[in-house]
């Protein structure tokens, strides 16, 4: 088996981030690498000639434990080698188990099947078994650390911004919320997809010409086959397998790549030095610039957002991949190779916001000064609506020029209106009206302002620390 | 209101696609125009309205009912002339909207609301309406069409394709079978994503901090205007509702988009002069070249084609607005107004696609005659089954030397495996294994050769006849 | 010519948009609408009558002359109105100039020409114009406003900042600098562009078929009905011009759309809250948000980040459409159309930015006050190169214990640096050595670390100033 | 240095397109490799020492001879293991370079620049090498075999196609020649825009900060280093070079990958089973279907188009990565990382491009047959133009008119014109008015009727011949 150095390699994800995520994609190499691909054909060639043995020679029990035993003794080299001579990367490999087989089946390997029969259900397990086994369970953990964020922090004060602008009061464990319930869905959703994907032993151009002269049953046939390898048939086929089953996955997953981009932004934001709320895990032996020694670096959340940068856009490619010619021309080949790419990619930028999630710190200190840092002009909106309430039509325009005033004359907003009987009076009556504590008080204590935070972060916890069976429902 | 040539008009969307669809487009202004869109806010403004009524007014019946009117008394151009002034569009049309309610209501108008609550379930049911009422019934009478086409050349013999060259016989209904499949899948699809946008009245920054001052239960307080208006609530919000909901209906007509753009190849490639055997309608008084008198372009098919290369990569738009910093910035507001472009740009191509199936010639004869143009060739897998069936394991390698040697000399298949005793022994014994006519016969109708064809064009006709079952589920 | 309510138009652009920019879209309307196109097509197709003028009828001076009146008198509604019944938009066109062309030239109208010579060389001319006369004109002013902000702000220090972290100080001149000169290179590049679009006068697959049975030198024919109108030949051509004179383009407009959104995005994040070093004009009777009075949102800076989000994702279309089948498939003729759209959305983005930087406020003090805020940390470079010029090796490793000591005891780098008399006498050697003040007023005055910003912002300033002579160079 | 058998790589790169194309990745190892990464930011290092040597150490020739050396004596493991403890690769490098280098000069080492610096440098570098020494030379190869194509064909009569359908004659050579000029052309800018990459030692933030505390003159300082790198420096710089040298390379590149996957379009739909035109080398032992032996697919040609759809979507990540907050974010890293497998999947599809040009069958027989098959009407068009340049205005009508009689009763256009002997009267004029054969002749010689073809053909070739004397004007 051929080895390089992986130095040489060119994809960075065989060099720099392989090094990077090593256990992670020792994993993914069971599914995506080259050798994963030709040992799941091999999965498929056999389940197909246990067909035909079942069908054609009674179900030989002897030679069908003879086959057991045929994946393990194929190597990827010897396959490769046959290549150069075929030009064909599946007849290569009939031709090589053809040798490995007992010689009674020879003729029967690969008999009534197309390349694309082979590789497309060899795909849709791979795909299948790389998500549920190494995708799925990673983003669980990182659901499992929103999770934990969300409850630890459900009473944690936290200034809500929005245009970039401080806002109304939230808490932190309501923003962190809002990520472990959209992901939350989208781990359900891939799950979901990934169960569905779809097999095919229909021949050359899906209308089972090939098998439909060697059974009368050629459904039944393949059905038989692709239970075997804990797969359903597609419902039509052309050469390929229809190819929204894996496209709605892949899409899925490119919708869970965007909710961990927008909680890397966040996170980086949330970082700046005028802001400081967050702050990713930095050891003292590391170095954060080479040339400005005081540096401490986002450098994780960036990282996933610039994977996202690189991987999202592939979508484009899945989308391409959705036409081909009559019952299918090749030029979905090369492109849909580089799945396995994405995937990697995915995975890594999933890994990375493990690791950025695992050892957060959360400066609870700095979220309340940030809040009183706008005095309590935060609480316009609190003011308007009491204002409101008390059937004030202009209320907004009202408080709005009260605010205009506080940014002149450098008061709080609980001076203008002190300052101004009419709307004093109003609002404090509203106040009273729904039990709040009086004007001057409630002013003071803007991080009160949060409405459902606290309650809508535990019930967000709640939930998806049960995700687990949510996805026991799919399985 | 503000009148202009639709031929000053910017985007090919509101001139040349509008009177090329004149009935549709009209259909989609009730729900992705301007005016649309302010109209669905006010519906949003006074759902929101009336639950204030019955919360702070003990619902009182005549203000209800006033409330129901003033729909209709507001014109796009009032609001506008308003934003002059406010640089604010919701707040432009709530100061619209206070001249025209009962003047106790209107303190209340769009109270402990933001402006993306009304914004965003006014969106999500704009997108519903369009949708349900304008893009299904598009797509479900493409489905007829493929269905029709589908049962009524079931059996109608093609030569399958792939990688443009012949491959084995199929049939033109089993052709179509592949998209009536595959678009009766996205369908339901996007008929359920479509049911499942949600709407949102839960303030700033999504944690109801404004309405909790109003009432002890913001949440129910949300649910009654929402269900009102025939939506469910958001999970979890910021200031916008969870963007996943609208972008997984979006990509999903984006995957039946690029059903239709490779309906389109398929019926492009299959008019082309060497080919021909199917054919666009062509009016006597129709122009196919303003210099080739003599041409008939599928230029209704390049068309559909054309419009999937304009919009399908606009998913990079979708994805990216996925990501909107802590509660929200801005920066998905203009992009996300071209989701109405997008919408009209489908329902134009699924229309074309339409026009296209209504009235395509189907050429049987040529159909027929391009079958058999590769003479016997196309029976060389059939030969290699029959051959390997028959225990010879060097099938593929004999059938393969023999089809050479059948181009090198210019002879039929037939001829080739008659010359060689061995060969035609084993084919014919398989032949009559499996109850098939003797070779001569067999090799001389080759379109016979077609497997389940028949069987699985009429089984996905009569499934996708019943769609409409399928869509009343997911109502 | 048929009216509509712009409120009943799909596209942004021809409602909102337009609205906002009306006085910039009606100059675009000149080369991009409907009308545009028709009366572009008639240039050509007139410049091409008065080839055959001159080369079949000696150039009658009379019939010239009638030519020139033509383009004035068709309407778009005569030419739909043809095209119901043609079917093909150049032959209704044709069909039109025919009833309107002096008789004797009737059968000379578009003789030799293939629709798309018409169509290729007026969306050249189209193209040209559109971004010579208005969307050049618009960037020249964006590049004014920045040459302004970079000369003003010469020596107005900022904190430079590298993943959001305080780095080293800078002036807000130089950081204006970085865009001047890249939006200034970009606009030289599409100015040359937009003067090399090509023409075509080639007949129905670009060989000449047609021309050359009416003239000896059909190349010469074509190459003087080009110059009429200002363009040049395309080298080669199938029926359509080489699609990669528009495509670079469009592509360096992309470019530009970049850069401007990312000046979009250094604004939005200068405005927030606990930033605050620049502000978009706000005025008093305009509403920040709905719900929240005291809001002031950078929703101008927002607004062209979320274009660039609508729009660049299109250069997809724009690279799917370089590929045609042999002399043209018509697939790129629909989303052709929708370059309109596109430079309609840039233009758009560049007025936007024009608005934003024309009105920007600079808070000067608040930028000392953020260098300041991280106390003389951000000279921790500073120290680490006066300590290793003075030959110490781990000088980075040694000041970067000593900014650990400071986050941990709140010290200053000063008294760091003091506290350690090695350390302090050999950057207090360096600080001589290069003629800078002494450590105590080194590290008190960070502003003054700021490198060659003043010069570079100057020079950046002096050069663009110049833009136009840089353009004239390419006309 | 870690090895890994290539079965386990990730990346199709890195397996199964490394030894598809081993020698040409070998070369590209050279530059795009982890290994090649760090050796050129060595190379970047020490000429910035050198540079310190001649300012601070008057230029000590030992001391510059020694270091020489140290590129050759640092193993990317070394530099990988020193990484783990500072995660931070260039302060990795940075280390162990210190322990090579001649002591005196340790202190030196980096001194005054940002990682970036030498990051940014090394990627212009390496860009700009692996373009010019393995990207252009391939391309001119594939250039050279237009070119050949071209010039030999030049003659060889094709029918012209335009939407699928005959349109009107042209030759095989004025097919290719439309390649060999838009290829031609990309390979020029390509050359160009790799010679216009830029260096950058400008410090932190782009503003010399750090190198204006050891000289006066830090961009002297800057351009010295880079000009003994081959580089000039950057207009402007934040932490990055401008992002626009390197995107418009990539865009220009990605112009060369369409025109590339055009081709590959056309040559795929040549080979269409009813067209047959051209044919890909197909060798008797090779496979070309595992279950239909009588196959030959087009499958390199499909594999150039694959490639395109996998890797020309990225230039969505290169946009993208024009987008750095301030003076950068670092979400560009992993991203600009990724450009190492765009180049490499560039390259491939180059290297097919040429291996399936080289030894491309064209069927001139098949050609004219194809022509001939479409009987005389891809004369109607020179019908049309000869009635129109006899006065008859209504020319092009009534020759689709006559196309229309010969398809219903299956005559040909020669006999349907001399069937009207007003028609056939004033064609007759026109053809001896031009000095062409007369009608009989003219209309049973469809081949002659080509135009330019030939001439155009020929020209292209012996301008394009020369390609190499316009790339010297760029070195």
């Amino acid at each position: 088996m051929e080895e390089r150095s992986i130095f040489h390699c060119l994809s960075p994800l065989d060099h720099r981030y392989y090094l990077a995520n090593r256990n992670l994609f020792d994993q993914l190499t069971g599914y995506l690498s080259e050798e994963a691909s030709i040992q799941y054909c091999i999965k498929v060639e056999i389940a197909l000639l246990k067909s035909h043995v079942n069908l054609s020679m009674k179900g030989r029990p002897d030679l069908l434990s003879a086959l057991d035993s045929v994946e393990a003794s194929v190597s990827p080299s010897e396959v490769y080698e046959e290549e150069e001579k075929t030009q064909h990367n599946i007849r290569a490999l009939v031709n090589v188990l053809k040798r490995k087989v007992p010689e009674e089946t020879a003729p029967y390997v690969h008999l009534g099947a197309t390349s694309v029969d082979i590789l497309d259900t060899a795909q849709s397990m791979r795909m299948r078994d790389a998500v549920r086994n190494v995708i799925i369970p990673t983003l669980l953990k990182v659901e499992e650390e929103l999770v934990r964020l969300c409850r630890d922090n459900a009473e944690v004060p936290q200034v809500g911004r929005t245009h970039g602008q401080h806002a109304v009061p939230i808490t932190f464990g309501f923003a962190m919320a809002e990520y472990a319930s959209r992901l939350g869905k989208s781990i359900i959703q891939i799950n979901r997809l990934a169960g569905d994907l779809r097999g095919k032993i229909a021949g050359a151009v899906g209308s089972y010409n090939s098998t439909a002269l060697l059974t009368s049953d050629p459904e039944g046939f393949e059905a038989e086959i692709l239970e075997s390898l804990g797969l359903k048939p597609s419902e039509t086929a052309t050469q390929m397998v229809e190819p929204e089953y894996l496209l709605r996955l892949l899409l899925e997953i490119n919708v869970a790549f965007g909710i961990l981009a927008n909680l890397a932004d966040d996170l980086r934001h949330l970082q700046r030095s005028e802001i400081n709320e967050v702050r990713e895990l930095f050891k003292s032996e590391q170095v954060g610039s080479s040339t400005m020694p005081q540096k401490r670096n986002p450098w994780n959340s960036e990282h996933v957002k610039s994977l996202w940068k690189a991987f999202a856009p592939r979508v484009m490619t899945f989308f391409m991949d959705q036409i081909s010619e009559h019952q299918r021309d090749l030029s979905n080949s090369a492109s849909m190779r580089f799945i396995a790419d994405y995937l990697a990619g995915f995975a890594a930028a999933a890994a990375r916001s493990l690791k950025v999630l695992k050892s957060l710190h959360v400066n609870a200190a700095q979220m309340m000064k940030n809040i009183h840092s706008s005095g309590d002009l935060v609480l316009a909106e609190a003011a308007y609506i009491l204002l409101a309430a008390a059937g004030e039509s202009e209320a907004h325009e009202i408080i709005k020029q009260l605010t205009l005033r506080c940014e002149k004359e450098g008061i709080s907003l609980a001076t203008a209106i002190k300052d101004n009987s009419a709307v004093s009076e109003l609002v404090s009556r509203s106040l009273k009206a729904v039990g709040l504590p009086e004007a001057e008080l409630f002013f003071a204590r803007q991080e009160q302002y949060r409405g459902a935070a606290v309650k809508k972060a535990r019930e967000i916890a709640d939930r998806y620390e049960g995700i687990q069976d949510f996805l026991k429902e799919d399985k």
